[in-house]
């Protein structure tokens, strides 16, 4: 066995799809010592992390929480919670995401009817509500950040199609919630959830979740038990509720990193912080079209935290990609999936999102694009 | 909405059944830089976290991971993989950890088949037999440490028995795991799980899992796919192994904070850690019994990780847990389930076995029981 040294981690510049980079009050946030899951204490910091995610969620749901797991964790809540072996689902797929709410819907017995979409496009109400006429369906799951593709799903109007037909909205906003508007009420969402180490630059390892009353009473009718055991909300509600019943063992170092995190979010403003993504993608796609990149999304439902720039014919991808990481500390990523090898994914997310990280970024490529 | 302060927590003296305190080279670990999930320096410390897990563990199993949740979540994993419906499964049920076992399985379509023992009671090896020999089963479950209870359930001649009926042995070793001797191999068990924020003294987020090749065995011959996306250990092994596919974004800083607290646990030595451990239980023991406290469980299989005195007629047992937490900032438990305002659950784990925190509690329960 060899000998274990003292931690010794870089500090990257992290512009890839997620972890972002965490505020250095977040990390001291983590580092407080550690008061017991069900010490008063702790109780008001849960109650306060419900509070600020209601905040950025734009929602006054009840059930809104840090599901213990990371953001795949959630979008599992966000499933297994509301399926019964049977159940019609319709999912929107346009990128990887789409395939894992796919995977994870049949796992709990679902019959999925795949909505498909080449990777990069993004659904109209119109293509929903084709697919509901044909046959109605318990739920309807959307992505409306694809850390995949770099795609932003346009949501409004679509709850008042799913709902007209009886069935839920989900919508997956792990690479949207914090960095680009998020409403939740407003737009109708029944189901949403999220990740804390993207927008909200929080470590991983939780995953806010949001519930409405529909959902909730759908949850509360069902004929068989939640078919995994920690994340049925029907339990998990009631330690997060007033009842403070013991399910599992909160993180409670995570919750204290995420409270603030999600304080930062809120001493900036959704507005302010929206519009610091906004700018700084911006400056990106600008500086990436100097450099010869075509961005693979269209500006129109292009997503600012998220960019997939396609690999120009004859560059080196992935040598580019190690040497950013082992000459600048720079973090971005590969593709993933169909764009694998054909484009990058760079994030600028939470407080990665940053002037001087797109302008070393844009001045290290061109050092490396000339060689 | 109120106005959120900075983060102020008092500097607690967790004597509960976790979480356990934290050292602080295991908070500094936690307020390090990120670096990516797939970063090479991460993946060098993936398979660091790893061999020191197999250290504990005492064990070569190849699959030894954290599963990226709290405790409750290992214990889902160990089940899921391994069952398919209408399997038989075997739990001892001797406390709420038991029944939690039982809980999740039948989830998973398994035929469950509880055998009972009253909480704080161990099985024998003559037991697990003869309930195998009534019908097989394709799993026993059963727990090493029950924190509900106190009680130390021997493992010795355990898988011998169940391996001759073609079984799995499972064990939960959440509250034995780094404080009492845990001989994965040497004990021949399948598969065991555990968590962080016992006698690991790591924050509560991650849970360390091991499985035999036998047991992968058994889930790679499964006939149906694993009913849970999250713990799918058929994926989550490729990316903890060689090939380091992508599943889920693995909880970072838990990972970092998880590697020093292992570092303090292989630099402590096990031996030693078990001795200091035995010492202060004993220290404690003789203690509560000066005080006029019996011990819930005998000696012959009492827990030195965590006690149940059982609360004397007359004695407030809330009030004086209050006025520990408040006047003495000590916090103990109350008893689960069965011993609900009958016993105290009081832990002496990791950095929290310590002898000034068992003279400090003995010396505030000597004031408090007077008054």
């Amino acid at each position: 066995m060899s000998v274990y040294t003292d931690l010794d981690t870089p500090e990257r510049i992290l512009l890839g799809p997620g972890p972002s980079m965490v505020h250095p009050r977040v990390l001291r946030a983590l580092a407080q010592p550690l008061v017991g899951h069900m010490d008063p204490k702790f109780l008001t910091i849960m109650s306060e992390v419900q509070e600020l995610l209601r905040f950025v969620f734009q929602t006054t749901n009840q059930l809104t929480i840090p599901v213990s797991g990371t953001g795949s964790a959630g979008m599992e809540a966000a499933l297994c919670n509301f399926i019964e072996p049977g159940d019609e689902v319709i999912i929107g797929v346009n990128g990887y995401f789409g395939e894992r709410l796919c995977d994870m819907a049949a796992r709990y017995g679902a019959a999925v009817r795949r909505l498909e979409k080449a990777w990069g496009g993004v659904f109209s109400p119109e293509e929903i509500e084709a697919e509901l006429g044909k046959k109605p369906a318990k739920l309807v799951g959307l992505v409306h950040a694809e850390t995949s593709t770099g795609a932003l799903q346009p949501m409004e109007g679509m709850a008042e199609i799913v709902h007209r037909y009886g069935a839920l909205l989900l919508m997956d906003c792990v690479t949207s919630l914090g960095g680009v508007p998020v409403q939740v009420d407003e737009w109708g969402v029944d189901i949403a959830y999220s990740g804390t180490q993207k927008c909200l630059s929080c470590p991983p390892g939780l995953a806010p979740l949001t519930v409405n009353d529909r959902a909730r009473q759908v949850m509360h009718q069902r004929k068989t038990s939640v078919k995994n055991w920690y994340l049925d909300l029907t339990m998990v509600e009631r330690y997060w509720g007033d009842a403070r019943t013991y399910h599992h063992t909160a993180p409670i170092s995570m919750n204290y990193a995420l409270r603030e995190a999600l304080r930062l979010v809120y001493e900036e403003g959704l507005e302010a912080r929206y519009a610091r993504h906004r700018r700084h993608a911006e400056m990106l796609w600008d500086g990436l079209e100097d450099l010869g990149f075509a961005m693979h999304v269209p500006l129109a439902h292009r997503l600012p935290t998220l960019t997939t720039p396609r690999i120009p014919a004859g560059v080196d991808e992935k040598g580019i990609r190690s040497r950013l990481l082992a000459e600048y500390n720079v973090e971005i990523a590969g593709g993933l999936g169909e764009l694998a090898g054909k484009a990058w994914r760079i994030g600028l997310m939470g407080y990665s999102s940053r002037q001087e990280n797109v302008t070393l970024l844009l001045a290290a490529l061109r050092v490396l694009m000339k060689k």
